[in-house]
C-alpha cells in the first residue's frame, strides 16, 4: 500500500495544506461576521430571521438591506472569487515540482493579501488599500498559473 | 505504474468522494430551482430572457425581482460558501489518516444538515430549524479542519 | 519516493489540469471585466471606491449601480456555480480510469460552452443562445457524476 506522504512533493503539498487551512478559516469566519452584523444593525433578508428580533407588523422594519452587511457580504463574494481558485491551482501547483520555499513564498503572500484585503474592506481603509491587496492575491494566483504552464504543457 | 486505489486511505478517498458527489448534484440542482422559480412567477434579470415571456413594452414588467427567487439564490450562495470549504477541506481530511467510520460520519451529518438546510430555507420552517442545520454543517468542516491541524501540523 | 506522475491516470490528469487552468483564468478575468466595467459606467459599490473618481457631494451619485456592471457580476456568480463543481467533480473523474479521449472530450466541450456562454451573457445574444450554452456544460458536469457513480459506487 502507498502512503500519500511518500509522495515526491509531499512536504510541499502538506504545507499547502496548512496554508490553505488558514485561508479556508478566515473565508469561513465571514458567514459569522455577516450574522454579527445583521444582529447588531438588525438588517435580515427572511421573514422568519426577523421573527428572531421582535414580532408583528413593527418586525417588518427589520427585513432591510444595511451598507455594513451589504459591505461583509461583498467581502465574503470577494474570498469566494479569489481564494477558491487560488486553492485548485495551488493544489496543482505543489505537485508541479516547484522548490519548497518558492512554493511558501507564494502561499504566504496569498494569505497576507488576503487577511489585510478583509481589513482594507472592512474598516475601510482609503483605496488603494483594498485594491493592492486585492491585486497581489490575484497575482500569486496567476504566478502560479505561470509556472503550472510551463510544467504541464512541456509534458508528454 | 501506481494505482490510485492502492492509496493507503483509498476506501476513506472513494466514501468522500460519494458524498461529495451527492452534496454537489445537491448544490447544482440549486441553478434548475432558480430557473423554475424565475418562470413560475415571471421575475428575470435580463432583458434577453424577458422575451421568452412576453415581447414589447409589456414585457418589461416581468425584469424584476421576487422574494421567492431571491431565497433561492441565497440558498445558492449559501451552499457555495458552505459546500465548497467542506469539499476541499474533507478531501485532505480524507487522506489524513482518520478512520473510515469517523470520516464517514463526517461526511454523513454534512450532507444531511444541507439537504435539511435547504428544505429549511426554502419552505420556510421557523427559526432556529435553519440556523441550527447551517450550524452543524459548518462544525463539521471546523471538526475536520480541527483534525487536520492536529495531524499535518505535527508532521516533519 | 513516488512520483504523480508515474500515477496511472497521470496522462488524464495532466490534461484536466490544462482544461482546468484555462477555465480557472477565464473566471477569474471576470474579476477585471467588473473592474473595467465599474470604471466605464462609474457605478461604485463602495463610498473609499468613489474617491477615486470625484470628491466631494458631487462624487455621491457614483455609488450606485448599473444594469452592465451587474451583468459582468452575474456572470462571475454564474461562473462560481457552474466552473467550480466542475473543477471538483472533474478532478475525481480524471482519476477514474475513464479513456483519456472520453475525459478529453468533456473537458473540452465543457470549456467551450463557458467561453461561449460569457460572449452570450455579455453582448448579449438572444436566448436561447445563453441559456443553451449553460445547459451544455451543466450536462457534461453531469455527465462526468454518472460515469464517476458507476466507477465508484461498484467499488468494495
Amino acid at each position: 500500500m502507498i502512503d500519500v506522504r511518500e509522495l515526491k512533493d509531499a512536504d510541499v503539498v502538506v504545507a499547502f495544506v496548512e496554508y490553505a487551512i488558514l485561508v479556508v478559516v478566515k473565508m469561513m469566519l465571514m458567514s459569522v461576521t455577516t450574522a454579527f452584523f445583521r444582529i447588531k444593525k438588525k438588517a435580515f433578508a427572511n421573514p422568519e430571521d426577523v421573527a428572531t428580533v421582535g414580532k408583528g407588523e413593527g418586525a417588518k422594519k427589520y427585513l432591510r438591506t444595511d451598507p455594513d452587511v451589504e459591505r461583509v457580504r461583498r467581502i465574503h463574494l470577494n474570498d469566494l472569487e479569489n481564494i477558491i481558485p487560488f486553492l485548485l491551482v495551488g493544489f496543482f501547483y505543489s505537485f508541479s515540482g516547484v522548490s519548497r520555499s518558492t512554493a511558501l513564498w507564494h502561499y504566504r503572500i496569498f494569505v497576507v493579501s488576503r487577511v489585510f484585503h478583509t481589513f482594507a474592506y472592512l474598516i475601510p481603509l482609503p483605496q488603494p488599500c483594498r485594491g493592492l491587496s486585492w491585486f497581489i492575491g490575484y497575482m500569486v494566483t496567476f504566478s502560479m498559473i505561470g509556472q503550472l504552464g510551463l510544467v504541464y504543457y512541456r509534458m508528454p
